[in-house]
């Protein structure tokens, strides 16, 4: 028999709307549905999907944030098999993941661990929370021969990035924002920088004054510094 | 009478699958499709969307690849007068822009100008080519911790960039291709080096092995340094 196949699913940051029409194919498609089980993802996968996955078996891969790489090893290792054995089974596996899998998608270590077991694997690209907080902002992030630095909330050396030329995209920042608030108000960069909480949803807050911004902010708030201000 | 509104629309690389919802919905119900027209784009958007825009008015705002700031500035406020006219007159425009609107989109000069003189603009978001092409390449492009630096093809200095820790894509390198090819070599990263050229087009062509990429390559010529190699 024939072994299936998993696609990676890219399926934008939150609004039901911003998901392409090659996701919205391939979910149709696919025998089973796999979405990451972390507390902040589950649910809003699942409502982005929903419409085009009735009846269709879901599985629930954990992705717990946890800093223990061996734990963490293990869960994917442990996701991984199971949607093997669905591949082995001959079935279309399609895992959603938010945003875009190729950015800081937890998503990614299980597809490498599936890929480098000889499966056929595809990842279908999505809409970033960047590029989606830049549209509801109104504003460019990167213009001409401006660099773009995009920092992950969990690098520990953000002023040294926020310093250099170009514009800056903090990922993520909820957890960490009086630090973030710190560095940006120390570097001058406060009237250049603008927030997104929660894109998309029900609950999206726009920051255009970053004084503003609370130190309790939700996990899911994107900063972007801009470089020039036009 | 009310005035009409204008929507700049990312409509992603070259893939036409890799439109978003939102993206269609928007450029069916507009009254008027405006298209840039530069010799590089201009076939390429209008084959992305020429199946939602049957029988619509289509306007081409020239987009010229000039250096002189001035003459630029021209040609913007002039495609700026010629979408207001429409709004003037009650109409939505749509503005379709390749990949995403907020990442060096040359739209943009023309939605800040509209936008300044107090008309209701919105920005649909879109797959970026960064993101289509690790798609292609079935690779994340960064993971974890690590920083993202995305370099447009017009920046000066790329070596001091390319030295700091993080992944790196460089945008529409075609023409400098000599060039970053020695940067990348001379700095030791050409196994860590990947590039698509023409993503999601019939002419694409992946890259594995960064040392086979010939000196004269496409204008949409995508390459990812990654920092780790998983």
């Amino acid at each position: 028999m024939e072994k299936g196949k998993l696609y990676g699913v890219g399926i934008g940051p939150g609004d039901k709307e911003l998901i392409t029409i090659k996701a919205v194919n391939v979910l149709k498609s696919a025998d089973i549905i796999a979405l990451p089980d972390s507390a902040s993802n589950k649910n809003r996968a699942y409502e982005i999907i929903k419409d085009y996955i009735k009846h269709k078996s879901v599985i629930y891969c954990p992705m717990p944030m946890v800093k223990d790489k061996q734990v963490l090893k293990e869960y994917h290792n442990k996701s991984a098999d199971e949607i093997i054995s669905y591949l082995d089974k001959g079935k279309t596996v399609a895992f959603a993941t938010l945003g875009d899998p190729s950015i800081y998608s937890t998503y990614m270590y299980v597809h490498r661990i599936i890929q480098n077991r000889g499966y056929n694997v595809e990842m279908v690209p999505g809409v970033t929370s960047f590029c989606a907080s830049a549209a509801r902002l109104n504003m460019s992030i990167c213009d001409g021969d401006t660099p773009l630095i995009i920092i992950p909330a969990t690098y520990r050396d953000n002023k040294s990035l926020l310093q250099l030329k170009g514009s800056k995209v903090l990922m993520k920042s909820g957890k960490n924002m009086v630090k973030v608030k710190d560095e940006i108000a120390s570097l001058g960069l406060t009237d250049n920088t603008f927030m997104v909480e929660n894109c998309g949803m029900d609950e999206e807050k726009l920051y255009y004054d970053f004084n503003k911004v609370e130190d309790k902010s939700s996990y899911f708030s994107l900063i972007i510094v801009k470089d020039n201000m036009e």
